[in-house]
């Protein structure tokens, strides 16, 4: 049985109905989030990346001049061991090279290479080809996906609302007032 | 601005239109699914667990007998060194107990202690009163998205399909014909 089910039904005979449908909920994106990495993970095997690396790549090719290891860490949210070892097997690989920060001694900045680039592009076009272009949903579904989980992002201070940054917020679908 | 609105522009400004929603939305899951995370660490650690802890005597708990740590890793993704210094943590604390396999040498069975269910109770009463109960979406849209998600799961082979296992299957609101 779908592991899901058998946990919101657990969760009823408990006496958390209540909770069930949360609980099914935050499962859910847990669970989907581990295939899409696995999935993502399997697209860029081909050209010797991970997806962690590859979320690395993206945030170094829009920061000019680099960024100080501590800020990667925070950006991406892993801890400073997890980034340490995402950076060395970049820098093995000649996608990134590590600076020495100009006034702090103790920082030390990553930047992406030409070669970074090169690659990244590469990478984004597997990921656009064989995950994002065909989740397996309607184009509906999808937009509605974004437009609940922007509710959630917004909910929990996840970014700052701007007049003109509305582009999920009136999602078709799933917006049904209860 | 929000990051995933600026990521889905550069998308269509590079020609990748067709693959900016599915980007957003895989990027939405990562990002919720971070922020589902950190809270549920948060209304766990005055309790001394984690998110992470918590799935271990989760999965623990429904295992009579215990678990060997392999199988562990395996149905929970993570790599065998996470497994090993969660399983270290927890047994430090007593929630849980190492014993060897009966019949295979080069393996561990990891088995839930009576401690360790008792505050698997208080950690569950936790997370469905500051997490599970309120997602900061409407009913509707809470079971559109497992809807959503239970899609992409089947699609991706996560689970079997059984005859009564239908719960999520037909959710209202998102699943909307294109």
């Amino acid at each position: 049985m779908d592991p899901i089910v058998a946990a919101h039904r657990l969760w009823v005979e408990n006496g958390w109905a209540d909770c069930a449908d949360g609980l099914a909920a935050v499962t859910s994106i847990m669970r989907v989030r581990q295939l899409l990495t696995k999935q993502a993970d399997q697209v860029l095997a081909p050209i010797e990346l991970t997806f962690a690396r590859y979320e690395v790549l993206v945030r170094l090719n829009y920061c000019e001049g680099g960024l100080p290891l501590a800020v990667l860490g925070k950006l991406l949210q892993l801890h400073q061991t997890s980034i340490t070892s995402l950076v060395d097997k970049l820098e093995a690989q000649g996608l990134i090279v590590r600076t020495p920060h100009p006034t702090d001694r103790r920082s030390t900045i990553a930047e992406i290479t030409p070669t970074g680039r090169s690659l990244l592009l590469v990478a984004i076009e597997r990921l656009n080809r064989d995950l994002f272009r065909d989740l397996g949903l309607s184009g509906d579904e999808v937009r509605g996906l974004i437009g609940v989980l922007t509710k959630m992002r917004r909910a929990w201070g996840d970014f700052e609302d701007e007049p003109d940054g509305d582009l999920f917020a009136v999602a078709p679908g799933p917006t049904v007032a209860d």
